[in-house]
């Protein structure tokens, strides 16, 4: 597994498969799991600390609301890790792009945009990731940025 | 000590002393520390799971930008946690405040208002917790409020 | 009747319900009533101010928009209060939240998530705050929290 | 005494005033009080119950943050209120505006801009609601207003 | 007619309704026209400048979006000029509140809340205005808020 | 004159001279007035509707607040307006931008950025407007486009 | 055709249509296309460096969430570009409308409101452009809002 | 050099000066340019299609307002891109944050918090991808996490 794809509720799932999906597009391997920061605080630790020994490389965390797994997922690990702030009920997510993007100097997160779009842009940045040091995988990039180009040229008509 | 303070990072105290001061006001023994949820979250795990133990009855946690530390505290414990959100610089403290106050269901965080009203009010909600099975307590609350009602009542003109 | 849980309107009883099911779950008497800031303001007053002499410990109160009621019932007794944002019309609770939280120094309100999640958790906090003085209802807070720590490790895939 | 001019602390007075200017440029009688509905809410109550008989026709408020007096002014009394947001720190005012303006159906406030414009404004709509009613204080605003239309229509240049 | 209903399109009678309904429930006479500040310009003026002479106290403006209604209503006439901001599609109606409330010093808009609520209120306030100098509105004014006080203390329970 | 250029207080002078200076630097003659929409509602119609008579091309309307000026001229006038969003104090020209963007169908304004970034585009938009139909003005456009990459080409390190 | 309507995606044309059929009413030509910043660059820059050869004297962009396309399609032409934008599903287009509008000094697009009435709004605003040297347009123009007027004027009774 | 930085103006080198010294610190070379979006889209072009042939790994882009650079950058390169939301003046980066990190589905910018810490964060996060494949990389930031886990363990009183 060279991605861990973790989030906060099973309800974020929804949000959270595009992320999959992107991954098994982009011929890159994963695991998924529920890690709470708030319920489950100590296998979030637990799973943090022992990713990279278990030979993840990116770690993608989504949550909602205040979103805390992303954050504290960094604080745990040296490993990139991107975040997917979920669509919130009440304030639309708002809540959550901020919980996570505003990470104070020395533990960073790199945030990607509210919902299924951020979720699926997030697998597409792990994979761009681990790109920069596999040729296969940058291929599959190269083919799947090609296609969603041509997708366009090949249809412009917005009419159609 | 019944109460904790704790605190992200050294540049929060000139906020989080509000809370100090109100708790010396109204006679209530506490401590303070800066515990980061990001840069020494162990420490965090361990502050907040032995601070019951310690005899601590309440603990306030005092953060900026995407603040984690409140509601990784009440993942730790299940004492009462109150959340002080620090005013961040670009964003003035909406940040902080919708990352400490917008917390999941199952864990809680009371959350105070932005900056030094909010961290003097943290201070006094402490007391009041405690006031409910400390009479002591209680009556330095009630002289503390017929105190700032006075204030007012003896000196109404705003304009002397 | 150890908490007290009111709000503005009949219209909360759907949010506000979820603070009283957290009650019962953790085994906590509660009483529940209508009490409105504006149309009401001498019941609110009444009600505030003999809140203690009737035993209570806690006030949660639930208001939407303009939401005056938590800081006001704070402005009439020394117990601890909790406030719980309604989710608006027309500003998705953003109003609530704002006109309950940002108490100015001296009166102090502890402020839950917007909506249902933040009554819940306005039930929790007011049976934190009894817990610290009362070992049955700590003892029913730790098995909620081991419950739904359980609940996540027992069954962490997402796609279930 | 036609209007009277209350405020929640006497920090907001050097807004405030600014009504009280207006209301003597319009040769409006008016008095002042700090009244906090947090700190001094029995004294609200008396004072805004009390108001009608005292001969008072209109009651402007001015409060910063979580702004309840406006509104609490309204529940004690059937006299007109304007509500002023006074700027706040952390927020600007934003949510001094929504604190004030958004009042659920039962009990108005007619609610100004935010700070020292929005004061002015209180004092000029508290005159125009009494000259509907008395010719002298609406022939003083048809000269104020001329004037300010005729400062502009005599140097009309704006690099002068 | 003692109050103008004005609002700047057909699709705002569903809102502004709503304040026809409080001025007849107060037994106050009224009428109500589309007028636009946008595509009526002239028909503005003309209806603001002579509002006064046909006998009208008070004028009640709703409009969403950039809503330049009522304050340019208030800049045609002396007679006060109560706002409503109709909740707009994209933006919930903060872009109404904002265009409204936020009017500079010498021309002033008393600004009721977003939507249906808000319209009621610019009727209530409407009333109350009037009722300054008419006893009979003061009564109805009364009656209604005995009412609404009393239709919560006769049945308290938010569960029924 | 092809240009006018109106602004709705001279305070906002600082702010609108950035398009007078970029209509200079682009050879686009203009005119400068103070029209207020609020305080000069009759001037702003008088100025709007001779302005296409009077030559005018384009109009440039800047404002603060509940910045009404750019699209009470656009309701007076087939000539294409353009907005500028004034910075204002409180809201930092978040009001003047909804304000003035936020137009309903039928009557348009095309809007600029917040400040004198926003003025200083007005006037390149204005001169591009014009520049449709006047190849002298394209060539100066041309070359305002040129220099400014030029700038960055010939020097393009950050550290100079 | 005079007018280019372009748009970040297919998805867009629902908002877009509005655009062309103000332009049909206005009796003025223009294309469509759908050209995306991301994910077809070359495209953009080519259709927007080609446009004014091909006779293109305005053209509209329209797009949701991170909206580049307006700016980079302004930052390849000299012509004027008017920006729509999208409204988006989490932050209901107050995404598009800043990425659109808070261009910096030097590169100008001439932003309208958020979702259908933008677009309409945009054809207009291309229209009147194009009339400051067709009179054919103008004429056209100037119907559209007599028409409009006189919708209002000949039936104004909110309640019919 | 590993990792390109790239900025629209040379106003953001105060801000984005923060990402060079992270990297020094963290002993990863990079290389400084300023590469405008609107005013020197052609070089943006050239920049990022040939940054993978000439060996960087990751771009660093940062830029303020409707910040398009991030997101451009993105659509010439496979190349992950790490984005830096610079503070505005009168928006404090709110619109800078959404113009970069609400990215559609198909190219993704990782974006860290806004300003400064932001900037020294998109460092260490580049350093974080470099480090998934150089040991020596990830020994520098173990280092780095280390040191500022003892900064705090080491001096943990905030009245210090």
């Amino acid at each position: 597994m060279k991605v861990g794809i973790i989030m906060g509720s099973k309800s974020d799932w929804p949000t959270m498969q595009h992320a999959a999906e992107m991954l098994d597009q982009l011929g890159v391997s994963y695991e998924t799991k529920v890690v709470s920061a708030h319920r489950t605080p100590h296998l979030l630790a637990e799973y943090a600390e022992s990713a990279k020994d278990r030979g993840i490389k990116v770690i993608i965390a989504g949550a909602g609301g205040a979103a805390h797994l992303p954050g504290m997922t960094a604080a745990f690990t040296p490993l990139p890790v991107l975040g997917v702030p979920v669509q919130s009920k009440a304030l639309s997510g708002q809540d959550s792009l901020l919980s996570i993007v505003q990470m104070p100097k020395g533990i960073a997160v790199g945030t990607l945009a509210i919902g299924t779009a951020g979720a699926a842009n997030a697998g597409l940045l792990a994979a761009q990731i681990l790109a920069t040091h596999d040729e296969k995988v940058m291929e599959a990039i190269e083919t799947f940025r090609t296609n969603q180009t041509d997708t366009i040229l090949n249809n412009p008509n917005p009419q159609d």
